[in-house]
């Protein structure tokens, strides 16, 4: 098998429908265009979680967020947990990381079994299984920075050191008259950054990417991940990237006065958060909107750059390029800011694959509508790299069969797509009166509707084929009764399903089958003549009288 | 505090109604009746399989068999499991074995964790977190017995030397005219084992039992987890315990007719099995179930002995004493045999707690009829050694309340309990077309309606109100199409809860909500304006112009 790499780009908070492929009118994303010309545009993928670190978990370990357990940001993920690195890295194929993760190590569970964080494992686990080529996660406020972070070192090498904290106070913030102000702020951010287009994070990443493909020694394959910051808040773009778009450019807000009278319950705890407080001004959308585009084209470009480099060095002609997003962000749909509840704003994401294989050929340029997860991606990983996809471990599928040979109509594919949100770290909480363990919430969604679940609040359904802008919420409706059980009874299913079975293998468990008697343990017989045609080397015998 | 010990006996395969005090009319159980009287007889406790090995490890780590995994008896536990040593000892209570656990270890997980076999974490895990003072499984065939097996050490020293294994052909084996018949064969049970009831499973394991108690240092508390091998099949019995009870003292079978038609169609595969069509016979009945009594009227002699020991060392006054079972056996109801499916007969197990607290003084010789699972065992320890529960790790619930302090009517308590049962490793799976990982089957029972549910084949239902005896499976009833719903929902509510959140306690999670705003992660605001009333600290502001 000859070498071939995967290149895993990874955007945060990047809307669905924010990329010319996917349908945004104003939006410039020729490069990421062209790679959907090159691939299949998979337009129906869903994340795990609107959430950027169980979203990812769920990426890096190919399960959902209840079966890996790392629902928070805040969370560590289990040390047991088998991620991307131990998939791979067993085939052969070295994982390295460019940029963000948000990997939290499980501290408390290293120490339990011995693992010293600083060893090979405990770093192997700590890095979700990527080698940290170098490892940032962006959103660096001054109170959580560390003093270590290589971004903050190369801005102040260029001569950013006004402050200790150039991320924040020279890439994240803009000059106004009366003096620096930050982006966490968002009045200003039409502004440009402090920082040069060159030194802001998006280029900063992508140069990183091309010096591990410089270096990188042309033996093992490789998978890179290069996960850019942006467009996450802090909305800051550099010039010119902060004037590329205006109010002009921007689509209309997607929501509904009726939204506001009698909002389920858990919807309007979110929509009162300050984030949706914000973004319901339309001067908020006019001020944030055109730099997030901006930060959006500003990574279209990075990627030119990158695939020009790829190109020259012969690598596009074997690389698996993925481009897609860890959640989207509501921009003032729906009367919300940030991401965290189920409307396609924040669930859906935009996921182009570009295999170079000729068994390809077939599919460029197409879209496949599908239901995707997130999930997906890792098997997808392992069965290009020549992996079989452990059923036990992994509860997503490969993607390769609808990418090298379109499937044949009624082949079986999940019909209907999970994502769960955990709520407790929501400002919010205390008003729910619930315990942590209680602030759940799933959707379920097939392609004709989606239902959001979460106990202690009545459910959500939305009409997809009737109304695609989830504008009505059905989940009181008498009329609804019936999708709304059928629903219900879907999330059940999957929540039924055993996903905890790592050390179990499916092809272990078949040769297993009525092993008692194959080890010598009948069960049952009552004599000889009841075990008539069983092999009687398995079956204890009577013994001679001596 | 006092020192203050747990002594914990586990008998294998017990039924919940083959002891004196928990109604069975004929059999002599004096010891444990007594037992029952010094303290809390459950009436209503459940196993989380009807299974050896997923039962105790749901016992050993206090959570359902889809929390940990380990849903087959063949299923090593995950190397990340916590497991009842991690809970106790960090309490400074020793957890010390004697007997059977049935614990297989995670060695790819451990490998994969770089934790040695031979280390103390490595033996640990291997151990279910128990010193194994003395490890038996129990149910040593030819086929797979170990070599270095204690137990048939033992025989051999008292000069059962026909044999190299002992455990099988001397313990476990009948003589006949014939010759030596094994165990493992039913047809001739009533006969003595070949050995001397002294030189039997259940007197040896209990003198073991006595040979720790008379060793241990009396420093640290130590929970012994006495964990007999019998009654579980091979059915022998030494004299005179084989001849203590005959056909008139067995109770008829439990079964009807009606069970044979129209049978729910994975039901009759577990049926159909050897053990069922053996058990169906009442010569079968009437040979082997005298000989289960004696095993059991034999562990109650035993336990006399042990408990006078006790006494003798003043132990019995700081020793809380558990006497329970890991699940049931058929014995021939519902023309069935062994276990595994979820009557009453698999499913429901004895449990007597005797805690010499003063402060259980008003609960002694009383009946709990509660719904109580084998999981609330170890929230029951930790809390007895003064812990706290970690809700996020642990699925049962601390039954201390319902022994010390009776709850007032109205505390809530579970109103459901719920078993499972992976039938993959079934002879009868290849007739089911499923895979393994589809071989799931679930019972939610309340005190109400037991409701069975596998997917892919049709519900099951009894009416335990009017129908104890489960012997009408209304789940096919149009006219219990609602209760179906409602015990489906029941399920799906069950199933929908966290139970893999281990890295985030309860505790730490309440500190986390709204953590961003502390950590200065503002999300959304718009101005200084917008974050009125909030910690300016926690804000980041404008900068002065320099």
């Amino acid at each position: 098998m000859s070498k071939q790499n995967i290149l895993f780009i990874m955007c945060d908070q990047l809307r669905y429908d924010y990329l010319g492929c996917t349908g945004h009118p104003y939006i410039k994303t020729p490069n990421i265009d062209a790679l959907a010309r090159r691939g299949v545009n998979f337009t129906n993928t869903f994340c795990q979680s609107p959430s950027c670190g169980p979203s990812r978990m769920s990426t890096y370990t190919g399960r959902y967020v209840s079966s890996h357990g790392s629902s928070s940001n805040w969370a560590p993920l289990r040390v047991g947990e088998k991620n991307i690195g131990h998939h791979l890295n067993a085939l052969g194929m070295r994982t390295v990381l460019v940029g963000k993760t948000h990997m939290i190590a499980d501290k408390e569970g290293m120490e339990r079994l011995g693992v010293d964080p600083e060893s090979f494992i405990g770093v192997h686990h700590s890095q979700a299984g990527f080698e940290a080529y170098e490892r940032d996660d962006g959103v660096h406020p001054d109170g959580m920075v560390k003093p270590d972070l290589k971004y903050n070192k190369y801005l102040k090498s260029k001569g950013y050191n006004e402050d200790d904290n150039p991320w924040h106070w020279a890439a994240n913030s803009v000059d106004t008259d009366a003096g620096v102000r930050s982006g966490f702020f968002n009045d200003k951010v039409d502004l440009a950054a402090r920082v040069s287009d060159e030194d802001s994070e998006t280029p900063y990443m992508t140069r990183r990417a091309i010096d591990f493909l410089t270096e990188e020694g042309n033996q093992e394959p490789w998978l890179l991940h290069l996960s850019f910051i942006k467009p996450h808040w802090p909305y800051v773009a550099p010039a010119p990237y902060n004037t590329m778009y205006s109010s002009k450019d921007i689509i209309p807000a997607i929501k509904s006065k009726a939204e506001l009278e009698n909002t389920n319950q858990l919807f309007k705890h979110f929509m009162e958060r300050v984030s949706g407080k914000t973004f319901a001004k339309e001067v908020a959308r006019e001020t944030v909107i055109p730099t997030y585009m901006g930060l959006i084209s500003q990574i279209d470009d990075q990627l030119g750059i990158l695939f020009d480099f790829m190109d020259k060095k012969g690598l596009l002609d074997n690389t698996l390029i993925i481009f897609t997003g860890d959640h989207g962000d509501y921009l003032g749909d729906h009367w919300m800011g940030d991401k965290d509840y189920f409307h396609d704003q924040a669930v859906k994401v935009p996921l182009i694959i570009a295999d170079p294989s000729s068994a390809a050929d077939g599919t460029r340029g197409s879209k496949e509508e599908s239901l995707v997860e997130l999930i997906d991606l890792l098997p997808t990983f392992i069965e290009y790299q020549g992996g079989s996809v452990a059923r036990n471990v992994l509860d997503g599928c490969s993607l390769l069969s609808k990418i090298r040979d379109k499937e044949t109509e009624g082949t079986k594919w999940r019909d209907y797509t999970v994502s769960e949100f955990d709520y407790s770290c929501q400002v919010f909480r205390p008003k729910t009166n619930k315990t942590p363990l209680e602030c759940r919430s799933y959707m379920v969604a097939t392609k004709e509707w989606k239902y959001i679940y979460a106990p202690g609040f009545p459910p959500v359904l939305f009409d997809l084929k009737n109304d695609p802008n989830e504008l009505v919420d059905l989940g009181q409706s008498e009329q609804h009764q019936d999708i709304l059980h059928l629903m219900f009874s879907k999330l059940a299913e999957w929540s039924l399903q055993y996903r905890q079975r790592e050390t179990w293998s499916e092809e272990h468990n078949e040769h297993m089958t009525g092993i008692e008697e194959k080890l010598g343990v009948p069960i049952g017989y009552w004599d000889e003549a009841s075990a008539e045609g069983k092999d009687p080397g398995m079956l204890p015998v009577r013994k001679e009288k001596k």
